[in-house]
């Protein structure tokens, strides 16, 4: 091919580009595609650097750049003494049919799961103002002491937790084995503390290292929608247990098709915030301790509590260690940090220290150092009882709000723990619509109904996040909430 | 019960207690063990606060603080004016016997996928020194940059990059286009980018989303062992594919049976280093797109390639969007920080945005707003540039301290990148028995046979580090390895 039209040739690939790139990449492109598309057949040789150059109006340099690039890479070849040529090779697999078995097998997009995980999408695009659940308050968070801390462990002389890591901090899993000893009566040895980055992780790395494909999964219902998708995603089979005034209340048919997980929050149910009786924790664990099931108890707020003292974890109750405990530092210290926690039975620290390791390669050493020492100084606990305190004005603001605006139509139910209140309506109401009205009026409000996974169970409430919100907030949004409800009664 | 069987009841109770706890924790625990043992029976009155604290010679506060978690607890019951006494409650699961179609059904301890996980552990406890491959030298890191730009995201100001995150920190996506398109030739849109918590993190979203338990998944044998691990516990059935000089080498009867999946690093495979050629590149993205598969293309350390430029993308290379693009940030920065991204197809965006963050719950913003305003200001492609003169004077040092000593027994294999140099012994010889003998010596050479699925196919090598390694430790650890080696060989 002359030298002439192989210019032309590239002038018109260069013209059909459209992204803005550097002339040396845009050259590359335009060769490149040239060959693959046979435009510059195997065997063509390619004009020498200089007169390309001229050419097309651009400096040598840059010819020569995208001729070596093409070269490494394979498209044009080098004759010593003799220019380049377009490579056989670049038409190498284009010769070969792809063999005759394959035609039919084709499947598109995504996988059956993940369809189903798209498809299911709950968190919220919005995370943030009046009644936002599930959120603490940053502001108030010591944000010079974290950063003095998270500085100290960020340095060359600290490179040991820089790099990977087969294992959690040592010294965080001592501090929380005796918070966890102190607090929530639990007997841990530090080496049962498993650091995991965020609970759906946590809740991940359960299902897939003590459950298979195809095994049942109990969830509550209404329940927290992220271990749903976790666990589906992880392969299990999904049954909503329905709760009663005590909590979980499976039957004795439930229990006769026997799950291999349950997940549950006995301390404050999400989102109701039932607290699970002392009777059916018993008979719960007897039950799992018979059929074999694996309970994860998540206690994901109950650092978080309004009363005296908070309720005894399942797990410290458990004598035959059947319960796998989950605490997370997003409620305490702030969401964004991901990091979690599983206390698990002796039996099974090894398969979850190598599992974690394997399936989420470790890391992250710095900021459990960090944090390890947050606690060690004090600050971890003082900045709980300053955000109890502070979150317990809100609570009492936003109680007195629903009661004197709303007392006849709704009702708080649940716990003394957490950073929201449940309301149920005392009549039949489209809690998604209200919702939906108070959204487009600037306050986020999650329907209850939202959490149900049986639809015929369902019953209207409104899950509303104080603990974020300003004290002087939240008259004026429970003003706008009572319009919104008012409206749909009418 | 009279009160001083009581006493001596829960003096053996105590007595039995071997953890080291607080008096009130104690007394809490033994009154709840002797409850649920049913030693103190439902109905039992319990003694006067003040005449047990008595007896037991503690403090009064100290007893009335165990009765009352007792009581919120549902332990014990409080009949006003009469005292406490325990509750019916406590004794009720233990009435019921459980449903008799349970019996039989018990299965203990680990998943399946869980027990696989566990006993194929490759990643190693040790993690540092002469000559641990794939990681980085951290202690030329700018921390200094590096911490004020930790600092300046943490921060009450920056509360929004702290909390639950929906999505990636746009900047740093838009960083990530533009520097992806000018080193990889890749036209990257930016919302195309996906930031996820590591590379293993980033495979396992992709098996999920796009692969079903029992779908077929390539990877190349020798080969990464993280991603094997990983698409195991994802339910795949994972097929070795064997890689000759040209890289990946599947036959027709291998695209017989088509995977869902195919795992591999084209621009350098780990641990070989071979570049796939562009011949084998061509028929890999028709073949995957005639027959529906998935290319993950893992590309973890081209940023530090030692010829004058890296290897064009296979991303860069598709016309059919087939591909889907792993980068990460363990190698350029520091493997701690737990940062990698996904490039996908435009098809894909969405499914992968709302899947990373239902599975694995989003945030850590403020890490990637350091990491954009890193990489904004120059400093990520100076660490870059600084680092690859260090690591190309380490991997010299390497290749002739090698070829001086064990020119003729071993052979350097692969490209001009990466963190490692991989060598071949030019006969037979028990590499784990090598990498064994010099662990003890204090030298780590991971063994070649190591990365294969195949066992059949091994052949023995070594993967030796070079790039945390400072230039005058690289001889004397060549010495102990150089020793070890020739012991084997006489």
């Amino acid at each position: 091919m002359e030298a002439r039209l192989i210019t032309e040739l590239l002038e018109q690939y260069l013209d059909r580009q459209s992204a803005p790139l550097k002339l040396r990449i845009r050259i590359y492109l335009a060769l490149r595609q040239a060959i693959l598309d046979r435009a510059l057949a195997p065997g063509t040789k390619l004009p020498p650097t200089r007169s390309l150059a001229e050419d097309l109006g651009m400096g040598r340099n840059t010819v020569v750049r995208a001729y070596e690039q093409l070269l490494v890479e394979g498209y044009i070849e080098s004759r010593t003494g003799d220019g380049s040529y377009v490579s056989e090779a670049a038409q190498g697999g284009l010769r070969r049919s792809p063999p005759k078995r394959l035609l039919g097998t084709r499947r598109e997009g995504l996988s059956r799961r993940g369809s189903i995980v798209a498809a299911n999408a709950t968190s919220s695009v919005v995370q943030r103002g009046a009644f936002m659940p599930g959120v603490p308050d940053i502001d108030a968070f010591p944000f010079a002491i974290w950063r003095r801390l998270l500085g100290k462990y960020h340095s060359a002389e600290q490179g040991h937790l820089l790099n990977y890591a087969h294992t959690g901090y040592g010294p965080l899993k001592v501090m929380l084995a005796n918070y966890l000893r102190v607090t929530r009566m639990m007997p841990v040895d530090p080496k049962q503390v498993i650091i995991i980055n965020g609970s759906h992780q946590a809740i991940d790395l359960c299902a897939r290292l003590l459950a298979d494909h195809g095994d049942r999964a109990w969830i509550e219902d209404p329940g927290y929608w992220g271990a749903r998708n976790v666990l589906v995603a992880a392969g299990l089979q999904v049954t909503p247990i329905p709760l009663d005034a005590k909590g979980l209340a499976p039957t004795v048919e439930d229990w006769a098709l026997p799950p291999r997980l349950i997940f549950c929050s006995p301390s404050s149910q999400y989102p109701t915030g039932t607290v699970l009786s002392l009777d059916r924790r018993i008979q719960l664990l007897e039950n799992a301790d018979h059929v074999g099931s694996w309970i994860i108890e998540d206690d994901y707020d109950n650092e978080l509590h309004f009363h005296e003292r908070p309720i005894g974890s399942l797990f410290g109750l458990a004598n035959k260690q059947r319960v796998i405990y989950l605490g997370t530092f997003s409620k305490v210290m702030f969401p964004g940090i991901r990091l979690a926690y599983l206390v698990v039975p002796e039996d099974l620290v090894e398969a979850f220290v190598i599992g974690n390791s394997e399936l989420y390669r470790g890391g992250r050493l710095a900021e459990q150092a960090a944090l390890a020492e947050f606690i060690d100084e004090g600050h971890f606990t003082a900045h709980i009882k300053r955000m109890r305190s502070l979150y317990a004005e809100r609570r009492e603001t936003l109680l007195s709000a629903m009661q004197s605006r709303l007392g006849d139509v709704v009702m708080p139910s649940g716990s003394q723990a957490g950073l929201q209140l449940l309301y149920r309506f005392n009549q039949p109401i489209d809690d998604t619509m209200v919702a939906a009205q108070a959204l487009a009026e600037g306050v986020i409000c999650r329907p209850l109904s939202l959490y149900y996974l049986n639809q015929e169970a369902r019953q209207p409430g409104m899950n509303l996040g104080f603990a974020a919100v300003p004290v002087e907030r939240i008259g004026p949004a429970t003003d706008i909430l009572t319009r919104v409800i008012e409206r749909h009664l009418k």
